[in-house]
């Protein structure tokens, strides 16, 4: 038995992806404040009842389940931050107007998934709660463009959906529930044949509107295609309204804007726009967000919900690597005027190693390229000499 | 059933002690890396035949268990970092002088403990592998000491131990493992009279000098006592001598220094000086450490070691809670001018949150101190005036 293998999908992050890792988790988080998101701290684990909560099947296949010694009853350890966080705003903070909140953390997932195909994503996201109008939509899609771009991600691109669209189409054809669930599943594989075959015994308006969807993927022109070939009920006009709002919005930025309108990522969870943002480098979409207004009913308080995360795994994948800065290295001793100056240097941002008895031979892995001698001005920091050139006094 | 409910200790950190919380953490992961210390990110969870190496029963009763759906094996949610640690310097870093690590993430317990009583710790320590002389105890011990301090913590007191000294009488009386584990625990209660019971069938000189042990507490005289009363076996001589020399280093940083020889907390996982911080306001330790050089062999490459870790949860409780700094409310709308202006104030560290409508009635819970106004210098920031008194441009 290989003690230290670690099992798979999961993976030790190293100093300079930590590093690197680290930078971002602050720089996103320092984002997210500046514009009024609070930081929350969930619980890695809670009772399986409250971590579902309104977010149907598939999260419950990717939840590690664990006995709570305490009471016999189950729990899981987290799989998405994102309702719990709806479970702090509905009950701990209890706001009446606008709350926005934020978090940085593990999450477990029984099978690998995302970017980084991984079982242990570092999710980070933002979440607003209390606000149903396509404002706060746009509020949320402009901080994931500032957040990917704070990140260093280049030629970003985001595409968006509304899962209104097909639910409005699904009421107006009387759809049964089982069919509903058919349907989803061939629109998601955009098999129009499946789809027609399956719709057979709807009415033609609603198979003809279920069928376009799979068409109607694109630029903005495709919001144009939307509002001739779907019915114009009040959802669907609505959606498509928004739509158009946030795609000008959004492309101002900078930003690649498509539409897909039978993407229905999170169909039972979500329940308005949906986005995803692809970037240069990336096999897959690095950030997923939506509106999903339903799921505080379960935790007994509805609130309208908007929101993103992304796996900083996932990230990193495609930026450059950190650079590691190197150190100072300093001779053993507690001589004050060479502890002061060790702290001084570590005050002004610098890596002070002093040095270990007996490790002169393995200084070259401390990765320092400066140390700190005693000369005729006190203590200096001197570029650690290569083979036969004299130290330069910085 | 009410789906927002939390298992008994465990909690949500809501946004005022997030904040405290989270400034806690940068500050004491820049301290460590000013020291050289690098990050890792070990994962939530191992198999546990890693997680449990070298460790003992007590992380194993502590510890959540899942099944690995991709393997059949037991895997376990981490109960502490600090063998993961090990496991990354043993067999990932592969360093042959010394390698300082450190870490921030949450740990799970079965049961609660610390002083938050909670079963989910934010650890974060700092872990020095590669070297066994006392200098790196205490260039550890001193890191502990600035990070409490840079924390905040008030009237800092540490206490020492060295568990070699149990040991070394325990090899000297020929003890067996059966009575070794009860000669522990006995020692823990500090109760003489059942002590000297147990060790009646002893030689005199080990039994006195395990009675002896549950008097020799107090300050840096117990060594001299200690000196006295023990056997002057090569081990027990030089960790006296250790203590001595860490003691005066540590007490010269302005800390109270005190030593338990009895104390033999992490017996079965330390090797050599163990040490506990202690502070007013705190009902217990706030932070414990110690040297375990045995833990890599496990992991087949013995290294030395020595470390210390906090829970951030338990360190925040005697802490004066974080003000939330207070933020600039904006109007809604997409005004080049205004957005601006807002970028500025937020890249400037300001709080800055847009209005969306509909809200204005809620104004009060987003908890601005002032707002954003066009006057006739453009944008300006203004103090939100009180009802009846003119708002003042700032």
């Amino acid at each position: 038995m290989r003690n230290w293998l670690l099992p798979e999908y999961i993976e030790d992050v190293l100093p300079a992806e930590a590093a690197r890792i680290e930078q971002l988790r602050r720089r996103l988080l320092d984002l997210f404040r500046s514009h009024g998101y609070q930081l929350v701290i969930p619980p890695l684990m809670e009772y399986v009842e409250s971590l579902m909560t309104g977010t149907g099947h598939d999260l419950d296949l990717a939840t590690f389940k664990v006995v709570d010694q305490l009471t016999g009853r189950l729990m899981g350890v987290r799989a998405d931050i994102t309702p719990q966080t709806a479970r702090i705003d509905a009950h701990m903070l209890n706001a009446q107007g606008v709350t926005r909140l934020c978090y940085a953390g593990s999450v477990a997932r029984t099978q690998p998934d995302g970017l980084a195909q991984t079982r242990e994503p570092l999710q980070v996201g933002a979440e607003l709660y209390g606000h149903a109008g396509v404002e706060s939509d746009i509020e949320i899609q402009r901080l994931l463009v500032k957040a990917l771009q704070a990140a260093g991600v280049q030629d970003l691109h985001i595409d968006f959906s509304h899962v209104g669209i097909f639910g409005s189409l699904i009421g107006q054809g009387r759809v049964s529930d089982a069919l509903e669930q058919q349907l989803y599943d061939v629109l998601q594989s955009k098999d129009q044949s499946a789809l027609r075959a399956l719709a057979v015994d709807l009415d033609a308006d609603t198979r003809e509107a279920l069928c376009s969807l799979t068409e109607l993927n694109g630029d903005i022109s495709v919001l144009d295609a939307a509002a001739r070939r779907l019915p114009a009920t009040a959802e669907i006009s609505q959606a498509l309204q928004d739509l158009r709002q946030i795609g000008e919005q959004i492309a101002s930025l900078g930003v690649q804007v498509s539409f897909d309108l039978a993407e229905l990522r999170g169909y039972h969870y979500h329940s308005g726009t949906v986005f995803a943002a692809y970037a240069q480098g990336y096999a897959g979409p690095l950030a997923l967000g939506g509106r999903y207004d339903e799921v505080g009913l379960a935790f007994g308080r509805a609130r309208p919900a908007t929101g993103f995360s992304l796996d900083m795994r996932g990230l990193v994948t495609a930026l450059p690597p950190a650079v590691l800065a190197r150190g100072i290295v300093a001779p053993q001793g507690s001589d004050a005027a060479l502890l002061m100056k060790i702290d001084q240097l570590r005050a002004a941002g610098e890596i002070v190693i002093q040095e270990l008895p007996g490790h002169a031979e393995h200084r070259a892995e401390l990765d320092c390229d400066r140390e700190l001698v005693l000369g005729e001005q006190g203590w200096q920091v001197v570029q650690i000499a290569a083979a036969g050139n004299a130290a330069a006094i910085l």
